[in-house]
C-alpha cells in the first residue's frame, strides 16, 4: 500500500498527466515531475512539485513512478533509454512501482514488466478512459494489467484519480482492455456517422433524426454526446483524430497478433487515416461526420473519395 | 383528429401488430382485424375485435387502417393488390387514413401516399423502434412521414402506442429515419462484437471488459443490453437476424439511391448475410458475437470464414 507520504514522480505532464499530477499533489504526495516542455509543468512547480531535467532523475526520486506519454515509442524510450540515457527501469530506486498510464502496446507493457521485475521493481500498465474531463474531475476509468500484489499496492493511489479501477489480468491486460475500448469507440463513430449521413442525403434533418434514434436500440454515448457537436459544425477536440489513429494502429497490431479478423475496424482505420491525411489530425473524432459529407460530394461528382 | 369511437382496422396481427391492436381495443376503438394466420388474431377476437377474411374487407370497415406486415413485398401486395384482389387503397372508405407501421421501403411509402391521395384518402408511414417490449408496453418510438395535416390527425391514436411520436417530413421520411436507425444498430453491433472478440482473443475475460468499457465513450445500448446475453450464450431473439438483414438491404437501396458510400454498413451486411446463410436467421442479432468466434477459429485453421 502506498502511503500519502510516499513521493510520487509523474513523467509527462500534458493535459492528462498534468491533471493526474495535480490530484496527487492535492492528496498530499510529495511530487516530482519531468516533461518534455518545462513550461507545461509550471502550475505544478508553483504548487510545490520538484522539477527534474531528465526522466531518470525524476524516476529515482519516487516510490511510485507514473508515466503519461504520447506514443509507444516515447514509452519505450523513457523506460529503456536511448542515446546514452539509461531509462527509468535502470534509474528507479529498488522496490519502487512503475505505472504506465499511456495508451500503448500490450507487448511493450509485458516487456516493461519483465524488465522491471528483473531489476527488483514492479510495473503495471494502467491506461485510462474518460478523457481530459475525467482526468480533471478524478473520474477516470482505469484499466490495470499486472500481478495482483502490485495492483493492490497501486489501488489506493489510482483511486485518487479514477472512479473505477479494475484489474483485467497480467501485464499488458490493461492495454488490451483499453484497445478493445478504442475498437468499440472507432467503429461506433462509423455507426452514427453513416446513419446520419444517409438520413441527411435522404432529405431529413439529421438533428431531428439524432434526437429520435438516440433513446433506443441505436443509442450510444457518441450519438448522444458527439453527434450534436458534429451537426453543429463544432469539431473542437474532446479526443484528437490523430490519437484515435494511433490507437487504431495499436489495436490492429494486437488483432493481427491474436489472429482476429476485424473488418469493421479496418473500415474505421481507412476512414480515420484519410481524415488525418487530409489535415484533420488535430480535430476531434466527431470530424468524421463532415468527412462523410465531403466523400458524398466527391462521390456524386464522380471523383475519388 | 381521430375520436376513440372511430373504428380502426389492423392488418397484420403478429407480435408487433397484435400488441398494437390490443392497445387500441383497450382504448375503446371498435377494432377490425385481418392477418395471414387467423389463429394469431384469436386473443383479439375474444376481446371483441371483428374478423375479416381479406385485407380489403378489413380496410373498408375502418376510419383508420393500420398495417404491420413483414416485407416490403407484403406491403405492396396489401396496398395495391395482386391476383384479382384489389388492394386496400382501392377498398378503403373515402376519407380514411392509412398508416403503414411496417419497416419498409421509403420509395414504396411515397408511392402509397401518392396513390392514396389520388383516391381521396390519406396515407402516412409510421415505422417504430422499441421492439416487442415497446409494443407491449405502449412505449414505442414512432417515426412518421406524411403531410402535416395527416400527422396531426393520426397523432392522438399513435400516442396510445408510443412514448415519442415525431414527424420527420413528407411521405417516406418515417421509413428513412427508421433505416438510419437500423444503420446505427447494425454497425453498432459490429463495434462491440469486434471489441470483445479482440479482448477475448488477447486472453481477457470479455464479461469483465464489457463491464469496464460500457460506462464510457465506448458505451451503447447494445453493449449494455445485448452483449451480456451474447456472452452468456443466450441468442434468443429480441430482434431477429433475418429482420435486420431485410432492413440492411432496404438501407443499402436507400444509400445507393442517394449516392451514399457507407463502407461500415457494407461490412455489417456481409457479416449478417453470412450469419443468416449459416442458418442463424431466427437467432437474435447478438448472435453476431459467436459468429466472430467461429470466424476466428476458421481463420486460425486457415479455412475460409
Amino acid at each position: 500500500m502506498i502511503q500519502t507520504s510516499a513521493p510520487v514522480s509523474v513523467i509527462g505532464t500534458g493535459i492528462m498527466g498534468g491533471s493526474i499530477a495535480k490530484h496527487l499533489l492535492t492528496a498530499g504526495h510529495p511530487l516530482h515531475v519531468h516533461t518534455r516542455t518545462r513550461a507545461k509543468a509550471e502550475p505544478l512547480l508553483q504548487g510545490g512539485a520538484c522539477w527534474h531535467d531528465t526522466p531518470e532523475s525524476a524516476a529515482a526520486a519516487g516510490e511510485v513512478v507514473i508515466t503519461m506519454l504520447g506514443l509507444p515509442g516515447d514509452v519505450e524510450q523513457v523506460y529503456f533509454g536511448s542515446d546514452g540515457s539509461g531509462g527509468i527501469i535502470r534509474a528507479a530506486a529498488s522496490g519502487s512501482l512503475l505505472i504506465d498510464m499511456t495508451t500503448s502496446s500490450p507487448r511493450l507493457a509485458e516487456r516493461i514488466a519483465t524488465a522491471a521485475t528483473a531489476r527488483g521493481l514492479a510495473a503495471i500498465d494502467a491506461p485510462v478512459s474518460g478523457g481530459d474531463l475525467g482526468a480533471r474531475t478524478g473520474t477516470l476509468v482505469i484499466m490495470v494489467g499486472g500481478d495482483q500484489a502490485s495492483f493492490e499496492r497501486a489501488k489506493p493511489l489510482l483511486e485518487i484519480l479514477g472512479k473505477a479501477v479494475t484489474r483485467l489480468g497480467p501485464p499488458g491486460s490493461g492495454q488490451r482492455c483499453k484497445l478493445a475500448n478504442q475498437v468499440a469507440v472507432a467503429v461506433g463513430m462509423v455507426a452514427w456517422c453513416e446513419a446520419l449521413t444517409m438520413a441527411e442525403a435522404g432529405g431529413l434533418d439529421p438533428a431531428a433524426v439524432q434526437q429520435v434514434i438516440s433513446g433506443g436500440a441505436a443509442g450510444s454515448w457518441a450519438l448522444t454526446n458527439l453527434a450534436p457537436r458534429a451537426l453543429a459544425g463544432d469539431n473542437a477536440p474532446g479526443f484528437l483524430v490523430q490519437h484515435l489513429v494511433k490507437d487504431i494502429h495499436l489495436a490492429r497490431e494486437e488483432a493481427e497478433r491474436t489472429g482476429c479478423d476485424l473488418p469493421g475496424l479496418e473500415v474505421a482505420e481507412r476512414l480515420y487515416e484519410a481524415l488525418a491525411a487530409a489535415g484533420q489530425g488535430q480535430a476531434g473524432t466527431q470530424a468524421l461526420f463532415r468527412w462523410y459529407e465531403v466523400r458524398q460530394r466527391l462521390h456524386a461528382d464522380g471523383g475519388t473519395p
